[in-house]
C-alpha cells in the first residue's frame, strides 16, 4: 500500500481522526517510527489547518501493530503564522504515540538570509548504491507479504552498507538515497518516513547492538521537496549512558535542506 | 531569586501545578525559553514521579511575562524504565508553552557501551572568558532590577565573544561556562537553562538578524552533572527558509556529556 493511502486519515468530529497502521510499514512487527508520525501530522494539520508540520516531535510509548488507530488532536493555539497542537494515535487497547507539533504553510515563508555550512551528502549514483532490504522477518517467512523494504525505495551508499555483509565500517554513520516507490510524489509528511527509514547507524559501529527502540523522535521540515530522489545522511556522536542520538539531514533533488532530524534512542545491551 | 526558587512549583491536585515566572529570568521581557521549560519540567516529573526529564520538547506559544503561572499535566504512559506526559504551561490569560517529555531515573541507567566522537568544547580557563552580560533592556533601565545574567553565571570563549564589539566572528557558534550563581547546586533541570541560556549563535554570523524567536526547544538529558562548571557548546549549520537551528551539547565538569539540544529558531528579517 502506497504511503498517502497507508498513511490517511478521516475526520469523525471533536479532534479525533481514523486511520490505520497499514502491513507492511514495519519492522519485525513494530510500525515504523516516523511512518507512525506521520499519520498523527496529517491528522493535526488536517485540524489545525495548516499544510505543512514545521517541527513535529513523537514519544513512543508502544509497538504500532497493524490495524484500526484513532488520532485525538487538541490545539493549543491558531496563530497567525504558526498553529501548535497535540495528538495521541491509540490503537484499540492502548495509546502508541504522543505528539507535539507546529504547522504552518512553507509556501508563505518570507525570503531572507540563507547560509548553509555544508551541502547533501556525497552519494555516487543511485544505481551504484545498495538497494536496501532488512533482514527477513516473520512476515517474510510467512510468504511473501509486503514489507518496509518494498514500501520505501532506499538505496545505501556502498561506503556505508558493510554491515549488512557483517562489517561494520566503524564509522556511526548511513546515508543514501530515498524515494517512494512506483513514482509517488514525496509530500511533506513523506519526510516524517525518510528521517526514520534508514538502518540504526550504529550497526555501522563496532558496538553488540541488535536493535534501538526510538523514545524520541523530532524532525523539522525546511521546505517542500521536488520530485526526485532526497539524499540523506544520519550520524551518530555519542553513545552514553545507555543512549545515543541519531541526526538527520535530508536533502532534495535540488540540493536544499528539505528536513533535518534528531531522535533520542535506547541501546540495549545486544546478544554480543 | 535562584534557579530552584525560581522554577519551583506546587500541586494542586487533577495534574495541575502552580508556580510563577519570576522577575530577573528574562532578556527584555520575554522569560528565558529554556527556564520556561524547566517550570513545566518540574511539574511534569513531579506528576509522573520519575527525577529526571530524560527528553523534554517545549513549543512556544507566546511570551512568558512575570507572575502566576499553572503547569497542567496529562500523564500518557507510565512505563516500567520511562514515563510520558504533556503539559501546557499557562499565565492567566493564555498558554505560554506546550511540551511534551519523558522522565526516568538517570540514576538507575544500565552501563553498557559508550562511544563519543569528540569531547567537551576547548574551553580557556574561566577567569580567562568574557562574563556574558546582555545589552541593557528596559528593567536595567529602570534601575538595577535582576536581570538574566545576573541569575545564571555565563562566560563566553573569547574566540565567539566579537560581537559583544560589534565584530562577529563569522562562524555562527557559541562556547562557554555556564554555572549557577551563589553555589547554588546544577540539578537536571538547570540544565535545561543552560541549553538555551548563551546567546544566539547567529549573533556571530554576519546576518543582519536582532533575535532569533525560538518555536521549539528539545533537550536530552543524558546523565545527572557533578558540581562545577558546565562547558557549553552552540552551533549552527543551516540558516534556510527564514528558519535555522541552534545545536547544544553541554558536558560537566567531568567531561561527561550531560545534555544535547536542538532548538528550531526563526530568522526575522533584521534592521540591517
Amino acid at each position: 500500500m502506497g504511503f498517502a493511502q497507508a498513511s490517511a486519515v478521516a475526520p469523525v468530529g471533536d479532534g479525533r481522526y481514523e486511520g490505520s497502521i497499514a502491513p507492511g510499514w514495519d519492522i519485525a512487527g513494530n510500525a515504523n517510527g516516523g511512518y507512525l508520525l506521520a499519520i498523527a501530522a496529517r491528522a493535526m494539520a488536517a485540524e489545525v489547518q495548516r499544510p505543512d508540520p514545521v517541527t513535529v516531535t513523537a514519544h513512543y510509548l508502544a509497538p504500532g501493530r497493524p490495524g484500526p488507530v484513532t488520532a485525538d488532536v487538541a490545539v493549543a493555539r491558531r496563530g497567525r503564522t504558526f498553529a501548535t497542537a497535540t495528538a495521541t494515535v491509540a490503537d484499540a487497547e492502548r495509546p502508541v504515540l504522543s505528539v507535539l507539533g507546529t504547522f504552518g504553510d512553507l509556501s508563505a515563508r518570507p525570503g531572507g538570509p540563507e547560509r548553509v555550512d555544508d551541502g547533501p551528502p556525497p552519494l555516487p549514483p543511485v544505481e551504484d548504491c545498495a538497494p536496501m532490504r532488512p533482514p527477513p522477518g516473520p512476515e517474510d517467512l510467512a510468504g511473501g507479504a509486503p514489507t518496509f523494504a518494498s514500501n520505501v525505495d532506499m538505496r545505501l551508499h556502498p561506503d556505508d552498507a558493510g554491515f549488512t555483509r557483517g562489517a561494520p565500517t566503524g564509522t556511526a554513520r548511513m546515508r543514501g538515497w530515498f524515494r517512494l516507490p512506483e513514482g509517488e510524489p514525496l509530500d511533506p509528511f513523506s519526510l516524517l518516513v525518510a528521517v526514520d527509514a534508514f538502518p540504526p547507524t550504529v550497526f555501522n559501529a563496532d558496538l553488540p547492538v541488535a536493535w534501538t527502540p526510538t523514545v524520541e523522535l523530532t524532525a523539522h521540515v525546511r521546505a517542500r521537496p521536488v520530485p526526485g530522489w532526497l539524499a540523506c545522511a544520519f550520524t551518530t556522536r555519542y553513545v552514553t549512558g545507555g543512549f545515543l542520538e541519531e541526526d538527520g539531514v535530508v536533502w532534495d533533488a535540488d540540493g536544499r535542506l528539505v528536513a533535518q532530524s534528531r531522535q533520542l534512542a535506547l541501546l540495549p545491551r545486544g546478544p554480543g
